[in-house]
């Protein structure tokens, strides 16, 4: 089985690897050559450092050309930040084959339903488009043709448009990544998007540190008890979003209290007695994907289906309004509006849409 | 001439003892007891550093009685918080005479407004309400009978209502207080708030450092290009209001230039470049002024301005919203709006109000 990985940064190469690493036959695609010379003056190559091993592994192809990079792949894999899905499904539109699925790693929020309304909008809908919740993969680029994987993640649930053809992938693709699971539908993997929470509001909090390139531990210490708070109540919007469209969801503070199984008063506490974020350290530039994807792609989509129902989200909006303020640009109109999810203002109508997504796989 | 201090803390200190070295008799009222007990037990003194020279000096009465405390005094000068002002007006109320007057030090914005509202509801339209733009003094009290003054501004602007009556202040009290100058209305004191600027939005958007006690130098580590921008934008939304009110007033940039000849390009030039900023170290409690009185007496009567003349302010509601967010607190509804300022939403109605406000002194 080929894959095709669109995308050819930290999360792409940690996919690209593994998958060569189990036999697998990769393409590797990215918009920019720039990206990808080195890794072509490399044999195709790339070096995969996991558990304390190097192995060197080579693509099948490397190329910026997107209709040959995915022409014999069955699966294409999406690992590149939620704002440039939109693009991707453009020129994917033009060349993609109705058996052929696109998995968006991760969608963010609302990725699986704008991807699959333009490859509609083009003739394209028998494609199947799914999306995790999160990326499988705690990894960095450490040069151009090195990769570093430093923890894959226990579970990461995933959902597909139509919602059924979701057992089929994971049939196909649980023998290389045993970590995903099915989610009914999109609505699961879109509403859990827990970035949403931990990634705008503190580094925004903390945008004078950041700009000064002081570096601090983004959790340990930049999540402060006030900020944390702050994040509860942010948290609580969310999980009323997903209540009013039936989707049951663990807490910001149970997701991060799982993986120890710790307990706390409250998420500060959570946080600070959670050792896997002890070396996880703010990025150092202002133009980070916890702004510039984070809100327009999560926060921004996510108020969008609070509206449906009604739902007040006046902590989501001020941190929609701060980072729109502070980076000058409109994040509301270039995020994902419910049109651009496809979406009407009817809760029935998107869990009717979620479930059964028109065709079957 | 007698004169009482309302406010027995770091200004308040100030002031008297400024006024005492001067030769006048000034009361000293606090409403807490605590604050007072020690400067009784000390023989009604301070100790007053200034100019590396320290003197003490002895007020003529020092009361927690505030009937007692301005019974003498044709001035009674209120140097605390903005959002005490309310509680103190309805107090005044009950003893004040009409020929006393009131200088709130500062008023922030709407301060004379809301004080002279109150005053006159309780039927003492008499009483003339003067504020200043800005606090006089730099000071600190080192223990609870020491106060060193660091600096004093060299031009205050101050403004009454009613209007006119600021010349008779100006004349007697410009022997004391040589920086005082007369502004046309209380509009001036009122949209000239550079704290409004200056105070809740670096201290917001450095919270998580704030809250870890982590000391840093407030204006020129605080305020990094992306705050200082976002801060341009805060203050031309105050310039578009003062405008409105056919109000000249300088901007930030020209506020922080102005001490010392400066120019810059930008407002993060010109406050790196000012040395007087060079040793301000920010506030480490999150329960600072700079937002539990900024906000609500700064901020929001600055946007309840903007309403009447349909300026739209997305820059001081985004930090309004993310402070009222933070703190878990409504300071929209807690905060000076136009009716507590006694205002109604005409332009020229407000003008009219500022400058001829009534009686005349």
């Amino acid at each position: 089985m080929n894959i095709t990985i669109i995308g050819a940064g930290n999360g792409g190469l940690a996919f690209g690897a593994t998958l060569i690493k189990q036999g697998m036959s990769v393409n590797l695609f990215d918009k920019f050559p720039t990206i990808l010379v080195p890794i072509i003056e490399n044999n195709n190559s790339v070096t995969l450092d996991q558990d304390g091993r190097k192995e060197t592994l080579q693509f099948s192809s490397v190329t910026d050309n997107l209709e040959e990079a995915i022409r014999a792949s069955k699966y294409i894999f999406v690992v590149t930040p939620a704002f440039a899905h939109k693009e991707i499904a453009a020129e994917l539109a033009k060349c993609i084959k109705k058996d052929q699925v696109i998995i968006l790693n991760p969608g963010r929020t609302g990725g699986a339903l704008a991807v699959k309304k333009i490859l509609e909008e083009k003739g394209k809908s028998g494609v199947v488009v799914a999306e995790t919740e999160t990326l499988l993969y705690a990894c960095r680029k450490t040069n151009a043709t090195d990769v570093c994987i430093y923890g894959v993640k226990d579970k990461v649930g995933v959902a597909s448009l139509p919602a059924n053809a979701i057992n089929k992938i994971i049939n196909d693709l649980s023998i290389y990544f045993p970590s995903l699971f099915p989610y009914p539908n999109v609505l699961f993997t879109s509403l859990n998007n827990i970035g949403a929470i931990f990634h705008p509001t503190p580094f925004l909090l903390n945008i004078g540190k950041i700009e000064s390139k002081e570096s601090f531990k983004y959790y340990h210490e930049g999540i402060s008890p006030f900020i944390a708070s702050f994040l509860e109540k942010l948290d609580e919007e969310r999980l009323s979003i997903a209540k009013i469209f039936g989707v049951q969801l663990p807490a910001a503070k149970e997701w991060v209290e799982k993986s120890y199984g710790l307990t706390g008063n409250s998420l500060y506490d959570a946080i600070q007695s959670n050792l896997n974020y002890k070396d996880i350290f703010a990025p150092l530039d202002i133009n980070s994907r916890y702004v510039l994807e984070d809100i327009p792609m999560s926060l921004v989509p996510l108020a969008e289906l609070a509206r449906v129902g009604s739902i007040e989200t006046p902590y989501m909006n001020t941190i929609i309004d701060l980072a729109s303020a502070l980076y000058k640009r409109d994040f509301r109109k270039e995020g994902r509006s419910l049109e651009e999810m496809g979406l009407v203002e009817s809760i029935e109508s998107i869990q009717r849409l979620a479930n059964n997504h028109f065709s079957i796989i």
